[in-house]
């Protein structure tokens, strides 16, 4: 019996719990694992990036079920999808882009079959009507082309991607963790050939390190993060309060050429 | 092995880890499943209808253990009860009012057995000590007379009920989600023969939608919830925030009867 | 299978259910208990509280998986160890200093077998890279010398202790709970022989209760907690508002020698 992993922006709601009962009501040998409910209301594009840096550290065979999904009650598309030996269950608002633009052999289906839902959808809590049981199944094994029809035009978010610009790569901050760190949307295989010459952020500039306590307390840094992605943070402190940024502002990576 | 699960006051507290351990020393195959854990502290009320519209979802035979207890350490009762195949574990203040009130059939015993109890009761902290083995002795489906004895005269919430007045349902709002959507205490089928012509929240005059986003972002609306209760919504934002109202405001629907 | 627990200060972040995938990938028949993750970031010496206070509720055999680590990066190392039929793997940081301290037979290894690690350690998340991969091995039951060596000098934290003044036993509030209540590092047992005369905290002198629900709403009062220690509570209420007080504070019982 599968694994099922849930991601909400449900927050401190008791939405996930009901959709825990649903999901071992029908699966009753699964079991179900709490990946994150905190992504802030409706971002999309964080649910896509937390997905897609977290599905791999699960055993194959994991139905990853995400219910970041402002479009509920609407008729927006529900898919079904595996991909890298990974399940998935998701509204078709763009939250699998990551995991669909870098990983190939995606199977993505369309849920067709409303038989496979609770007997009585309500409109605004699809997780519990539509998500939960589908995960369910999925980890009971049914096969996706029973629950839907296959399906190429899913969508795909348009994220913002770094741009270099007179030998600065400037990005932006995708988001502000709750430790105050701004992890940037810049990845370390961006850099290519470039060397690394320092970060702006907030108009100044900051120092790569190996580890956040190479600075001291009070002091910001940049480091890659466990996403190897670019985090500007202060040592025992909030960077964001620090530097007074937030989502969506700039961070510039300044570089030369290796020699 | 039953599973058991967790409804709490504790917000981001350590105890339910610590009632987690409890089950699990004296029931080493049962899963434990977070319900809920962020219940306004002592607000019976909410739990109350948490449990309710929560408990139907799980498989029959989960041991339900609710610790939402302002009488911690008093003498208020403990209460065992089976209702509709499923096991409570609750203090006696009313937390099973809706589960008790709706459904036939309960059986309810107000626990005795101290010995089913930890050896060392303290005065702050009966989820671990008192409600937690004895969730545990109910998922190992020790039979509820070997705990206590039959009670009837239990504790039961005096919940405010809307009424009509000249034409209009006026209930209140029972919850602010962490959505800040106002959950109302005024269910789908209190409207019996009328029909629906608006809702009155906030000096404002709110249209029924069949899902969020059919209102433009910053709208106010109402909708009915997944547990078939008014909710005023704002499309991407805080209904509470936006119409200034809190628990115990009131929601208004206009009616006429239907023709 | 043994049982891992979690305990970190991740807070509201993705990370635990990261490493909830890694533990489930290296040891799918685990179980993986969230024990908390709101310790206070950074707060070492209240983790190594709560660690004490409740590792001895779960079953024996149990992995206690701690990640309140403001070195990660750093070359602080990472210990294992095995203390009352319990096992351990947290940074060498003093958040074990409660649990070696009062406990006898410790035995304690430091990790140098890095490839149990993940095969790439980041800078930033070692709970997902060391700590869980290491928290499944040991649930594997793979032993302890296999990992590391034995070693004795591991960091301790220098808890401040309650000092005897002129009758009064003068402690500090450890820990503002997410209620509001005030926990001091003052031990029940540290009383001795002296009688209870009161307790001094914020220039009140408050009464000692049984439970909660002894003083009238609002009243300020102390009390034994769950884990023997003084707790200034406020019925229904915050004693860190009421009184003004915050960790580090000054909390003091007075007392006379008992007759």
């Amino acid at each position: 019996m599968a694994m099922v992993t849930l991601l909400t922006d449900f927050g401190d709601a008791p939405y996930p719990g009901i959709m825990k009962g649903v999901i071992l009501s029908l699966a009753p040998q699964g079991k179900v694992v709490d990946l994150y409910h905190h992504v802030p209301m409706g971002n999309v594009t964080l649910a896509a990036y937390v997905l897609y840096h977290s599905f791999r550290h699960f055993p194959p065979g994991t139905v990853h079920v995400a219910v970041v999904d402002p479009g509920v009650g609407s008729d927006r598309r529900v898919l079904l999808a595996q991909v890298a030996k990974h399940l998935f269950v998701v509204p078709d608002n763009g939250v699998l882009t990551l995991v669909l633009g870098r990983l190939e052999r995606a199977e993505v289906f369309v849920f067709e079959r409303w038989e496979f839902a609770l007997p009585q959808v309500s409109a605004t809590f699809h997780g519990r009507d539509v998500f939960a049981p589908l995960g369910a199944w999925l980890a009971r094994r049914v096969p996706l082309p029973m629950l839907g029809r296959p399906v190429r035009d899913v969508v795909m978010l348009d994220l913002p991607c770094p741009q270099w610009v007179e030998g600065r790569l400037v990005g932006e901050v995708l988001w502000v963790d709750p430790f105050g760190n701004l992890v940037a949307n810049i990845e370390r295989e961006m850099l290519g050939e470039h060397r690394f010459g320092g970060v702006l952020a907030g108009r100044k500039c900051l120092p790569l390190c190996s580890h956040y306590g190479e600075l001291p307390s009070g002091q910001p840094g940049a480091i890659w993060n466990s996403w190897d992605l670019l985090e500007v943070f202060v040592n025992k402190g909030s960077a964001s309060m620090l530097l007074g940024l937030k989502e969506g502002d700039p961070v510039e990576v300044l570089s030369h050429v290796m020699e």
